[in-house]
């Protein structure tokens, strides 16, 4: 009997972690893996670190954690796996199960037959069709090559424009500062991380973006590229243009899925590869994983595209358990996304208080600012956490986080509990880890969950950051009061705020207007929210404390000098 | 009708805690808290970083996180809460609902009545009667004044003793070498954090320890203490004796519940008091929280006396949820603990592999070593985490980790799936953030249950390292093999093994032979798995690779000069 051979199209993360998971499942099959590239099996979300300069030799992106090569000789060798690369799959003829392929430096081509085919064929990035894309110095990342060549042009580049403030585009922007140049970005939507994070959030990594220079001009699109000598020098938008000699196209990317759709595989709505649990195409015999596919967001059900080197991983697992006799399923995902922007992070995952809405959940959130560890520990820095919940169920549906305190750790707290169902109760009450160096008593978890929990209790009342600007900007009768020091207020303070120190509140509750809004706050949002009790139990009737405080508060800023910060 | 009186016994954490929460929820009772100390409200956890020298002021841990100190007027004006300072509980009378209190200056003494009670009393140091504990320089570590005590002496002292290698023992001697002692750390076990992390971690924190110049003594009880002119110099065991001008007893502490036990409340099996999900005691009037009270292991229902600074917290809301006519639980603890230890951090939740099986599960664990984020990424630190499951049910049961890289918020994706009955397989399909300055594609915690699931799903049997150790020491023939490459071999290999490099072994299987037990390795643990495969695979029967590979080794290893380290 001939043995049974696996076809792989396509040898980045997901391809080869199947490969690789298969053999030490099936010792016998035939396993051999098409790769148009030289180079494979490597981590493209460490390219922009590359371009950033963090480390040496862009090799290192393909090595195992000790530093072997995973080249096809490895492959051969280690796995007992077959790779060709520098090879095309051309046609897939799924009666004959088949596969032309076609070596890119000969030009021939040859049928490989199949017993199982796995599609891996990744995604690539969106170039718009404008004028002067094809202009030296225009590139997208997203291969080996994209980043070596960004790395050349970047060398001798005084400006970059980088267009689209998604997770790409914004490490790209830290990486082309790390580099010495100048960079703007250009967004096409009123905020970085659109519909990834909320406005207010985003408001926060976007004033880290402008403290470290980078010139961040949202609501501008691109309109068309200019250059000279065949070298791009100039990216136009509606309103401006900006001088460029490398332009970095980041605004997303779309799944690869020519072969399949042309060997008519159902995509999906998202335009992904179509697959089920076990990562089963419509047709039996196929299989496909990666940034190919389209995957389920678990709360909502809704088919999305949303490509990850992570879920690629698992993804390959999975297929190669089903390839390989074990059984294991990728149900879908959360949505998780952390980024690094210099001296911030951002996080998220399940659903933003809208999304919830829309998915006919009764949404209720709260925004918390918290030291990450205890307040006279060294190195201790603020986070902000923002929790949803159901009203009704309490049950958590999403969180997003930023940084500069240490939030990776927490969101996946939160990724543990949506996973199964948690409510903001069972939050509260994890016995969470806690010493000095890595938390507070309470944790910020644990202070956010009481947060909210006071909120869906009715103890208190609040405005988001977002929702308190919307009302000054319209106008709304409200006094905003600072319950901070004198001494905390002459540093920074927020634009129209009254000053009564918390321990002054309760003797000078009659400086304050009965029948007025009061909004009080804080540095966090601790004697922001103590004021609010104090005033209810004084019998003020309308009170909202202004959650997360100063230290979340992503608009404007007094300094003593009433100069503007950022 | 007179306001209704609660009286606090207590102002450390849970006192504070519940007294603070209470009058948010109840702006009419009156609140006092009877306090033993001048000083209250305070972040005891982190005293041993001010004697390390971390924070000028000890004030720093009773100072609000906007720098505010927590005294009495503090307490009046921002928070409408009395504290009586100075003044210790005497006897609770229970019939009459008052308590006999003594003002320890003046020494005259008052009754205070109350509609509630709370106890939290705390908990205080083990002080063995042995020769020598009342020396000048013999000191626990508890409150303020002890930590001002070991301060003054730790200026003029050469040798320190830490007797304890408990957690308060591990951060004492870490402190204390930072202030430039000489430190020698006694343990009556055969391991540092005993009943905390099992062996062979704990080997892996002992030899940090030892790296970074703590003497750690294993099998060493204190006998007794010698002085000089009434202040210590020698701490006597039975096998030896050391110099030390310094001598801090870590070896535990004792619920403080003379009160309590006095005035007929129940206290429990670990000897602390008694307490409902609501903390309250035997007495519907009386409630208890903090280092005081016992507490309930949610796995297996036992009861424990673990003291921490975090459980305090949360009792202390719960307790004054149920004072102020809200409602919440505190169900019990999982036994989350974290310790920074120099260079590295140790951490577990839940049970251990054999606490698992004396609880009567089928308890699996494996032990995997894996960098912490993506290998390129500065910073990279490797991380060791054991996980423990049911083969049954497949529910996880626990987890142990161990730093130099981030466990913290790893520790705490166990804690939040062990509240929500959390099996392996959901622990591997976790959403988990990633990018490459955080994480691996896979995450170590998504490689630590494939890795659990390759062993309860048959594919893999392996060794710990505590397990292979002691095979070894009874000298049972094995081959220890390892795969990594000669240089890595080089640089460091554990004794006795064989090297064949992964990539030479299918074509090198004729040397190994058939009938002998074969225990593949490599740095980590990923090669060794892959070459068990691969012997198992060519008809090999006796293979299990070793867990964790020469990382979480924490035997005997060689360097290429043959010297022993550590």
């Amino acid at each position: 009997m001939p043995k049974k051979r696996i076809l792989i199209i396509g040898g980045v993360a997901a391809g080869m972690k199947a490969a690789s998971r298969l053999r030490r499942l099936d010792s016998q099959s035939e396993i051999v893996v098409v790769e148009r590239s030289q180079r494979f099996s490597y981590g493209a979300c460490a390219l922009p670190y590359f371009v950033e300069g963090l480390f040496d030799d862009l090799d290192e992106v393909r090595q195992t954690p000790a530093g072997v090569t995973r080249d096809e000789a490895f492959f051969e060798r280690v796995k007992g796996i077959k790779v060709l690369s520098g090879c095309e799959a051309v046609e897939i003829n799924r009666q004959q199960q088949r596969v032309l392929v076609r070596n890119l430096e000969s030009q021939s081509s040859e049928y490989i037959g199949y017993d199982n085919l796995v599609l891996a064929t990744g995604c690539r990035p969106i170039m718009p069709a404008l004028p002067g894309m094809e202009l030296a110095g225009v590139l997208p990342l997203k291969t080996m090559e994209d980043a070596e060549k960004i790395d050349r042009f970047a060398s001798d580049a005084k400006r970059a424009v980088v267009v689209g403030a998604g997770l790409i585009g914004l490490e790209m922007a830290e990486a082309l500062v790390a580099r010495g140049l100048i960079v703007t970005l250009l967004e096409r939507q009123g905020q970085i991380l659109d519909a990834v994070v909320d406005a207010d959030l985003a408001g926060l990594a976007a004033r880290e973006l402008s403290k470290q220079g980078v010139d961040l001009r949202l609501n501008e699109g691109l309109v068309s590229l200019e250059g000279e000598a065949g070298r791009v020098c100039r990216a136009v938008t509606k309103s401006g243009s900006y001088a460029a000699d490398l332009v970095v196209m980041a605004i997303g990317v779309r799944p690869e899925t020519e072969l399949a759709a042309a060997a008519g595989l159902r995509l999906g709505e998202s335009g992904g590869i179509l697959v089920d649990p076990q990562m089963r195409t419509s047709d039996p015999q196929i299989f496909a994983a990666g940034d190919c596919v389209e995957v389920v967001q678990l709360q909502t059900g809704k088919h999305l595209h949303l490509p990850l080197g992570s879920t690629a991983n698992r993804q390959g697992r999975v297929l190669a358990d089903q390839l390989g006799g074990s059984s294991d399923l990728f149900p879908g995902v959360l949505g998780t996304l952390i980024v690094k922007l210099f001296d911030q992070s951002l996080a998220r995952t399940g659903l933003s208080a809208s999304d919830a809405t829309a998915a006919g959940y009764a949404a209720e959130s709260v925004l918390i600012s918290a030291p990450d560890r205890v307040h006279a520990y060294p190195g201790v820095k603020p986070v902000v956490i923002r929790l949803i919940a159901d009203r009704n169920s309490r049950k958590l549906l999403g969180a997003q986080m930023a940084g500069p305190g240490e939030i990776a750790g927490r969101i996946n707290v939160i990724v543990s509990l949506l996973s199964l169902n948690g409510t903001v109760d069972d939050l509260a009450r994890l016995d969470l880890a806690y010493a000095p160096p890595f938390a507070t008593a309470m944790d910020p978890l644990h202070q956010a969950a009481n947060a909210l929990r006071n909120k869906l209790d009715g103890l208190a009342a609040s405005y988001t950051p977002l929702e308190l600007q919307q009302r000054r900007q319209q106008l709304q009768p409200m006094i905003l009061l600072d319950v901070r020091s004198p001494a905390e207020a002459e540093q920074v303070r927020i634009p129209g705020a009254i000053l009564i120190p918390l321990g002054q509140l309760r003797e000078r509750l009659h400086e304050l207007p009965p029948d007025r809004e009061i909004v009080p706050f804080c540095k966090l949002s601790l004697r922001g929210y103590e004021a609010a009790r104090i005033l209810l139990a004084a019998g003020f009737k309308k009170v909202r404390y202004l959650e997360g405080g100063v230290i979340a508060w992503p608009y404007e800023l007094e300094t003593a000098a009433r100069q503007q910060v950022a």
